[in-house]
């Protein structure tokens, strides 16, 4: 980050007045430009106690399976986010249960909020996105070729959770791993 | 936002290709420049059963009460954004317990995330940010004087929580509101 987005100067590294932190702070209009960790929502789609997995058509992990999730826009609710990502990348529409796994990994400034949903119908497609699109039974999950390891948390938590017939909310910290988040 | 941040070349605004949203897209060095939505993480600190609130030294809502909150910073996971925002607000260190309420704003953009926390003793004191800390039994809580419609909501589910003996974790939805979020 180099030039101001308000005015177009080059911005100075220094912590602002009142702050304790360094910031990109604009030596000609001022103007402090902040940068924050986002949000990336998404879902564990069941239809008949089956989980929707995509294929993954873009990097990272390219041809991995993942869960449907993305980063959460502007002038929209988490579970608005996360229903959006379902449907852009799974063609499938589907209603958010409850929040499930919410997991911050600081490394790359980002939180992933997934939730449990119910597709409405047995309803799904390749999109842009995903190459293939398919339920999985719990015993079958793909370990192997899971995408993230935020994924693979929550889809470890959910099977936990599931023979015990009781679903929480689950919260977690990924430091470092051996995939990408 | 007008000017990229990467080069200080003027933007356009444009949907970018393989996306369906209107992006600050810089013709001159291709550079997207994303703007998502912020989490704003705090606590509800408990002492001995009293809740931990602090009387805002700033704008918005200066003099009005709170629960201590603030943005999230790049490096640190949501329990210890939490925490910190706890520490500079009210001078007191906390422990976190679980995440209780998670609000979506959307009309700004915003996320905020209370977790319970329990203080380690009783220490605390008036900060830059906050012109009086104090302990506050359930049932004195200053209603009419808080700040924040989210902070608002996440004290009415703490109590209704604490009456039942059990505590869930809550999302809720603000759209519009008489007082600042």
């Amino acid at each position: 980050m180099r030039y101001c987005p308000k005015c177009g100067h080059q911005v100075e590294m220094a912590i602002p007045q009142g702050d304790n932190r360094t910031r990109a702070v604009c030596p000609n209009c001022a103007h402090i430009d902040y940068d924050n960790p986002r949000l990336i929502t998404g879902t564990i789609p069941l239809y008949q106690g089956k989980i929707l997995l995509c294929r993954r058509n873009i990097e990272p992990q390219f041809g991995f399976w993942t869960l449907p999730a993305g980063f959460m826009e502007n002038q929209e609710t988490t579970s608005e986010g996360a229903l959006r990502e379902t449907l852009e990348e799974s063609g499938s529409v589907a209603k958010c249960q409850q929040a499930f796994s919410m997991i911050s990994i600081p490394r790359i400034n980002q939180v992933h909020l997934f939730y449990i949903a119910e597709l409405e119908k047995d309803d799904f497609h390749p999109t842009e996105e995903s190459s293939e699109v398919a339920l999985f039974d719990l015993k079958d999950i793909p370990w192997e070729e899971l995408a993230f390891s935020s994924v693979t948390k929550t889809l470890e938590c959910f099977i936990e959770d599931h023979k015990k017939g009781q679903y929480g909310f689950h919260e977690d910290v990924i430091l470092f791993n051996s995939v990408p988040d």
